[in-house]
């Protein structure tokens, strides 16, 4: 496929989207709700198909060497499935945010304004190997009344597709356009670059996986982004931390799911910290490899030599960087240099140190006494999420339903003419 | 100046910038209005010297031909003057975003979160023409502990030197870093491409202009954009609309002001309205240029024929496009096929029509019997604006000091880990 073809290929869906976004936008919440209940009846209905296709993107994923941590993602099994289905259920149940009014006013000119939240229009979503994606993005931008264009990873073509019918054949059952959810069926990527210059078209672009894929979108893209970039985050054991609580939280921060965003990447540790040497014993002895530098090499021999890039790395395996830190400014400051803007943790007994890091450190999410595996819209009450913002423009850390609408002013006048 | 000392350039702007901005992000509210007072009190007593370098600027432009619109956006005088310096003891007096709490929340995790305001960052503003535009955005950006990189028109380059020094006057005498507004210093519009491509220097960029600096904002964009594009605005004169109403605020929409985003450009009126003869009439007699359709051609002999490309441009003058169209259906559609997105508005008593085209015409701000020329944060009761937010993303309408931030998630745990 040449960059003609995709670039029709994506003019064409980027028309039906339109047009199923229209309607999409006016439907009411039951209408909407409904047919995320039929797609989750669908998928619960289809699971031999839907694991047999999953079968076959596992078994060619596996061939071609995918990544261990890449391969769990692309992994579907019953409980996996049922509890995509499940989320859709619970998609149904959250607040419609379209209509809502979030403020009004009446200025001295009299005009009554209300600002209400609308759709954001259409929306295109790049992602790669985790087939869920495809029907938790689906769910989330129906809901919030936006159509969508779905780009899943080539390894994940056969259970994007089978799922993908799922969704399609509930907006049918609810008599919703099923343009409404498009997936890019060709597994070109030369589609993806179509969709990244499809201003006018696709109104927001979110792109969800690697670094190679991050690095495309920010050189390419012409649609406004949505980022939702690498999770390179930083636990900090300050000097006063409570060394138990240290080693439930870095050891959940880091192993609870290696491969989630929300994961432990680098973790600090205070020279001024007692229990260093015991933290690293119990992160090694739980099967992390650490990469270190030289003070934290001194701790354990096990500690291997970490590089230059090892700070900057978003490993999602069981494998962190290490370094010794002299106090919160030195902390921070790597965070700054390092850090992706997603979530950052201070471990701390230290009121006014944590107060600080809270205020110096600028992620999306700072927690202080917490995994940072708590990065997840769900944890957060917010519902299903389509990802964690890390940039700074429109939505930033869990972008739930919210997060994929955008807002008009009414104003309702009497005559009214600016002097 | 080539690409490689423009780049350069930006590059040290932006590092300075991003210093400021640690800064300034976390100044207290007193020291911001304190600057701003200070500029304010220096752009009084630099009245004479600023509006010399205004005559000198005036003076190249008219030589070189500029567009009267422009002229009339360039010009300052001593009231213009005094209503920039009084704009900014205005911003001094608005309530400062930053550290303001949006959302509070205990999930049953039983972590407290909060979501509070922060600066965007370093935001960079490409504008033409209006000299206030420099003081404007330099305060809004201060004010919201933003760091600001302005670049002005060429056209304006001595009057904005000359404000500009009072911002920075304002800051060094509240003690805050001269930094946290750079003006770029050159005439070269290499400048500019090496703003658009500053990614990671620059966090956002807002374009104020014609359709050519959007049209390369759009192509070269590498930097998250906040869009202020275009007011090609309309007003739909409804069958059920009171003429007097009618012609008060379709004359106010476009005859108020003519250079002003707000300014109506096409009027469409519906083919059942009795007074459209009487309406044409009117504005005709008030100086205003008409180029219409055949049906408005019919109306009055001064209506010349209007061309495709009348139905998208923007005049800044007294010119509009007029269209009669038959019924709301016909005229939200062609507001959806030529809108910039930007203000359009409904004259009608009818309820029930104008709900319809509230809840349809898919604009920043929507109007119902008022003139479009309220499109203005200061109107909106929304303080000082920089600018009129076309896109979808982060804001739309008026941008004012909330516009310029973001927010953080903080939580606060007791050592929670996640299941």
């Amino acid at each position: 496929m040449d960059v003609t073809e995709a670039t029709a290929l994506i003019a064409d869906m980027g028309r039906k989207a339109r047009a199923a976004a229209q309607i999409l936008s006016r439907a009411p919440t039951a209408q909407k709700a409904a047919a995320l209940r039929a797609a989750a009846a669908g998928i619960r209905a289809r699971a031999i198909p839907i694991l047999a296709a999953n079968a076959a993107d596992m078994a060619r994923a596996t061939e071609s060497g995918l990544a261990p941590a890449l391969l769990d993602r692309l992994r579907l099994d019953e409980d996996r499935l049922s509890g995509i289905a499940a989320a859709l259920d619970a998609v149904a149940d959250l607040p419609d945010p379209v209509g809502q009014e979030m403020d009004r006013r009446m200025p001295a000119n009299g005009i009554v304004l209300t600002r209400v939240r609308v759709p954001l229009g259409v929306i295109g979503i790049v992602y790669e190997s985790r087939p869920n994606v495809t029907v938790d993005a689906g769910a989330l931008c129906l809901m919030s009344g936006n159509a969508v264009i779905l780009r899943g990873g080539s390894e994940a073509a056969d259970s994007n597709a089978a799922l993908h019918q799922a969704l399609v054949a509930g907006l049918v059952a609810a008599d919703l356009p099923c343009d409404a959810v498009q997936l890019v069926a060709t597994r070109d990527r030369a589609a993806v670059g179509a969709m990244l210059a499809a201003a006018g078209l696709i109104d927001v672009l979110i792109p969800r996986g690697g670094k190679a894929l991050v690095a495309r979108v920010q050189a390419d893209a012409r649609v406004p982004v949505l980022a939702h970039l690498d999770g390179n985050n930083h636990v900090y054991v300050h000097a006063a931390a409570d060394p138990a609580m240290a080693r439930a939280i870095v050891i959940n921060a880091k192993l609870r799911r290696t491969g989630v965003c929300g994961a432990m990447e680098t973790l600090l540790i205070d020279s001024g910290f007692p229990a260093a040497p015991a933290l690293l014993t119990a992160l090694l002895d739980a099967g992390c490899a650490l990469r270190g530098d030289g003070r934290a090499q001194a701790l354990d021999t096990r500690v291997t030599p970490a590089s230059a890039e090892d700070w900057d790395t978003e490993y999602l395996d069981a494998i962190a960087a290490v370094a010794i830190v002299d106090g919160p400014t030195a902390a921070i400051a790597h965070i700054a240099a390092h850090g992706s803007g997603h979530t950052d943790a201070i471990l701390t007994e230290d009121r006014a140190a944590a107060d600080r890091f809270l205020a110096q450190v600028d992620s999306a999410i700072v927690l202080h006494n917490a995994s940072t595996q708590f990065a997840d819209g769900g944890e957060f009450g917010l519902g299903a999420e389509i990802g964690i913002a890390t940039g700074r423009l429109h939505a930033r850390g869990p972008v739930a339903l919210e997060g994929l609408t955008t807002y008009k002013w009414l104003g309702r006048g009497t005559g009214q003419v600016r002097a």
